[in-house]
């Protein structure tokens, strides 16, 4: 579900980043024309090494940062932002450097930007759909005790070998799944690709000289803000020697309210993706919050001894099933919900697209008006499309490579995990290249993906082939991973192919970029995942700083595909239901009552993650919220430029923050300090 | 020592601020004529209803920051700009509202401005002058318990009653007194009285259209940081329920250099008090700690044994006797090298007079070349003569007045303090003229008042004359109460009708204004007192919140002053003999070198004040620097224009959140948790 709430996220972003960052630059006229004097370099010069030791190091600094949103709460803004501006401002200083000296021999050219921003995000891309906070750690017995449902001996451990291989066997399929469609979903189609095309706006507006001003001006307001985090967060470390020490369990409301999880825990990182996400997100975390523990739990808990057994409260036979199963409920149901309006529309469209195609004509898609073609950009479209089809990959190249994969994968899997057999892997192997395909169409329609999606379908139906008593639970959650992985990588590289398009960078080098930037994330996102998990044997608790709340929900999600409605606490099953229909009829009102009133309706998914792990979150992302609505109604134009470019500070620092954080902690450093609040003392 | 921490604080900063506030309008250019077409209401039309209603409930919030200073630390900056705007804010708010409406009689002119700031002045000035934190306080029976120095018996309790008796009996003289020297000083002599200037250049700049706009700006940056300040202070007092508990008691710096008083207190107050204060003073401040608690306590502490009784440790015959006494020879040091050297000028300034009088020309002052005198201004100064000299106050008037006060204050201060006889008062009386001439004609030279310089003379003279046996320690405490007011309220007032010459406020309208603003000051300043004193049951002693320092330093001065060195520790009358020495060096040192390396030079005053206290204050007067420091930096136009607005936001929301918490501990509220650090708890 992470994929789905990240991508609510960034969705309801990106459109309006679009207008804000290039607002320096008039780019409605031909963007192409102010670039005409700069000439393109031969595929292979926009590969540079510096490119690559750039990503390398943007690389490692987002998977922290993801590797934390993905243990800690599980919501993970859009990064785009970040790495463009980051990735922009260490070229940049270094070809600076080098110029200084006379060393320079390529200036920096918006391709191999573009070739960095395609690095990072297929390298940070897998520290999310590698499942570290989701199926891996789901299928632990860590979580399979704690889940007690009698599943602790169909478990598997994660080790940093396995995970290694596990990621290389399954992450390079969707990228050779999608080459050969490149050219029907950007240049015949014509999809829009928000996420792709906000980022070559990005992209382009860093290269002119107006806005190259403005990003150094934004480089400077997130350096300031990533210092302030980091040290923020250096200080706050001191202060948590001891359980519920320190300011994350500061009771900013009381100790009520901390009881019930609300209080502002005076996260930077949640701050600060409180002011990417947008305002309504925020809100509906916040209901989600005040209607889980601040009505449902209290009430449900008055009634112990009857719903549930009094002294199971702490257990997922008690007040915790509920949370788990209503908060599954409500995933599923949302996620249903868009899974047929999403494939809907992706049908709807091919079926116009070739509609259109028979008829002759280039036809936008009616959805999303396509807003690269109009006259007065013709120029462009000539230009990126020359570029874009000159370099071509041939489609046996991709066949072949799917095909070698594929094989290796068949024969490797079932090693990796035993109750994998063979015949499941090939099954979802022969479907996924058509998943990938919808995923990847379906994305560039409306920038959602399905990914988690079919990877929660993969979990039923795989787990329930194999069976509870043939370790179905860790064969749904390996299937999980490995249809996500596909899926997931689709529809980010032909989101990154749009980027390409619109910057003229080759599709060569985007696919080099990308095979290194996959390569890169199979090693490092396992890594950083195996120093959080040494660094924190409590990782996954839900007592912990780390709780990693959908390893849980997955888990449980599993159990339930191999094992149905059995053991649930009384009521429960009724609750889910109907918070699973409840979850669809708003997501139904949404729809149905327009844009206008819309944005005044919660997003269930949205909701749903306090419902687990409480408001704390919440509470600070609606912190960033404030800030970013003062700031916008006192100085509007300024909040515009300099907003992402904050956030971007405050999520980096503390981000990075974790791994001296997670050392000092391997290597037995503890904190000095114990900050607490206790009830008055007696004098 | 109080004033002249205080005089220290505003002379060097009123300096630049008389710059930066008035950028807006070119003021170097003749000022009267751009307000040539505004007719100057008649004196008793200046004298509104709306100005005195607005002045009492500006006197009472200030008098809550005053008094809130005064027993904290002591430290008290110029709150000349912050009255200045909230006055003009309160009666333009007023106007406005009348004026929509159409009852509009009268329009806000800069006299009745001039008329708000002196009454305000007048008022905020007794919760100063009167001594709460250092002569009151220090005769009271705690102190004297907590000096055991024997004199217990020799005491006097603070009550309500007899303080605003006595108050009232020994305010007014130093009006009577120096309201004849008025022409004097300010048409004849030219005395330049910087702050007196800087407060008429605020006041007309908030006058003119410009000015006005800016002036609406500020207002809004003060009540922001004014709002952000009280809720500060209010989310603070939640978790202060215990000794050591809440923000106050927060180890910033760890929990050994909380010890050692060294941590962040997380007060508004103070970081607005060190934005307003000069970089000097809060270094010199925090110089003061580190030499004091980061070397020498801890030294001597060492000694324990050697040089105190280890089972005194904590008593003033101990570590504490040590920390007193340097600092009492510090500033009784620094206080005589200022003494001999602004008296020195004032003879001198005198002498050049009285010369350039007999000679017939008009010669400004070399030491300050008075920026009124110059050939384009002479418009400006004929206007300004013209009203200051047209409401003229009767001589015999001022002389009566000051005869019949002075012989109902002779028979009325031997019944409130026994030990303090007739003629004691007497003798006061005679000289107090001259002295109060003295200290106004400094002040207008200087702007360094000697109040409280001649205040200690009084504690040492006159208890001496009084003698040990018969109670030496109160009456020297109170002929200090009785001098300081007299000499303090004669330099404050001059530096009132230096304003009001500057802004054609009449004399008499002035005067009107400063008899009600001291008997405002002589019910409201023992008021607001008396409620801490009975809110805060701690008060005084060293280990609250309201430490009052200067209550120490006071009685134990008195004790000095009627016994000598006697009873202090082994090799403190030595340490003492050093820094006494030390600080006259330090402040020659400062003259001879000239202003170029003087503001390297600490000021020794300032490093007297944390050698009792601790430094945790200096460091939030530190970060108040730094963040004026930065913001300096990054928009210098910006933070001269909002820095004293922001400051004063900060230093009056704190200071009102006193009032509020003083009420909900007196009717027996306490807070309800307790924030506090300790040691890494082991699992």
């Amino acid at each position: 579900m992470d994929e789905e709430k990240a991508e609510i996220a960034a969705s309801h972003h990106r459109h309006p980043r679009r207008d804000t960052l290039s607002t320096d630059t008039d780019l409605s006229a031909s963007v192409e024309k102010v670039f005409s004097s700069k000439p393109v370099l031969p595929w292979k010069q926009q590969l540079t090494v510096r490119a690559f030791v750039v990503s390398f190091f943007l690389s490692i600094l987002f998977t922290f940062i993801v590797m934390k949103l993905n243990l800690t709460t599980g919501v993970i803004p859009s990064l785009n932002v970040s790495a463009g501006l980051l990735g922009y401002f260490f070229v940049k200083v270094w070809t600076k450097f080098l110029e200084k000296f006379g060393f320079l021999k390529q200036p920096f050219t918006r391709q191999e930007n573009t070739v960095i921003q395609t690095c990072v995000v297929a390298a940070s891309g897998i520290a999310f759909s590698g499942g570290f906070g989701s199926y891996i750690l789901g299928m632990s017995e860590r979580i399979a005790k704690q889940a007690d449902r009698g599943y602790q001996h169909d478990s598997k451990n994660p080790h940093l070998g396995w995970l290694i291989g596990f990621l290389f066997v399954v992450s390079f399929l969707g990228l050779f799944s999608v080459v050969p469609l490149r050219k029907i979903m950007v240049i015949d189609f014509k999809l829009t690709y928000p996420s792709g095309t906000a980022t070559a706006y990005l992209i382009n507006s860093f290269h002119t000289p107006k806005g190259a001003i403005l990003a150094k001006k934004q480089v400077e307001a997130l350096g300031k803000f990533f210092s302030f985090s980091f040290l923020w967060g250096f200080f706050q470390w001191f202060f948590t020697g001891g359980t519920d020490c320190g300011f994350v369990a500061f009771p900013t409301f009381g100790l009520k309210a901390y009881d019930n999880k609300f209080y502002f825990d005076f996260s930077a990182l949640y701050v600060g993706v409180g002011m990417i996400c947008p305002y309504l997100i925020n809100i509906s975390l916040l209901l989600g919050a005040i209607l889980s523990w601040g009505i449902m739990w209290p009430l449900i808990e008055t009634r112990k001894g009857h719903w549930f057994d009094a002294s199971l409260t702490n257990t997922v036979h008690g007040l915790q099933g509920y949370q788990i199963f209503v908060a599954i409920a409500i995933i599923l149901g949302d996620g249903l919900y868009n899974f047929v309006k999403v494939f809907g529309h992706t049908i709807f469209g091919l079926y116009k697209q070739f509609q259109t195609k028979d008829s002759g004509a280039i036809l936008p898609s009616d959805e999303h008006p396509n807003p690269e073609v109009s006259a007065s950009q013709s120029f462009d479209e000539q230009r990126r499309t020359h570029y874009f089809l000159k370099d071509r990959i041939p489609t046996w190249f991709a066949a072949s490579g799917y095909v070698t994969i594929a094989v290796i994968s068949i024969i490797t899997l079932p090693h990796i995990f035993h109750s994998l057999k063979w015949y499941h892997v090939l099954v979802m192997y022969v479907i996924a290249p058509m998943l990938a395909f919808c995923n990847a169409y379906g994305c560039g329609l409306t920038d959602w993906s399905l990914a988690s999606t079919y990877g929660k379908l993969a979990i039923f139906v795989i787990g329930a082939w194999a069976g509870a008593s043939h370790g179905g639970v860790v064969a749904g959650l390996a299937a999980c991973g490995v249809l996500m992985n596909i899926v997931s990588t689709a529809s980010d590289l032909s989101q990154d192919f749009k980027t390409g398009y619109m910057t003229l960078a080759s599709p060569r080098s985007m696919f080099v970029s990308q095979i290194i930037g996959t390569a890169m994330g199979c090693v490092i996102s396992p890594c950083v995942f195996w120093l959080f998990y040494n660094a924190f044997p409590d990782l996954g608790e839900p007592t912990s700083q780390y709780k990693a709340p959908y390893a849980s929900i997955y888990h449980n999600m599993a159990v339930l595909g191999v094992q149905g409605f059995g053991s649930l606490p009384k009521n429960c099953l009724k609750l889910c239901l109907i918070f699973f229909i409840g979850a669809m009829a708003i997501n139904g009102m949404r729809d149905l009552l327009g844009k206008k009133w819309a944005r005044f309706i919660p997003i269930p998914m949205a909701m749903a993650i306090p419902f687990y792990i409480g408001g704390y979150f919440a509470i600070d992302m609606c912190v960033g919220s404030l800030i970013l609505f003062l700031w916008q109604h006192s100085n509007r134009a300024n909040a515009d430029a300099f907003g992402p470019a904050v956030a971007s500070g405050l999520i980096c620092g503390d981000g990075i923050w974790t791994l001296p954080s997670s050392v000092l902690a391997l290597v037995g450093v503890h904190p000095p300090l114990c900050l607490q609040v206790v009830p008055r003392l007696k004098k």
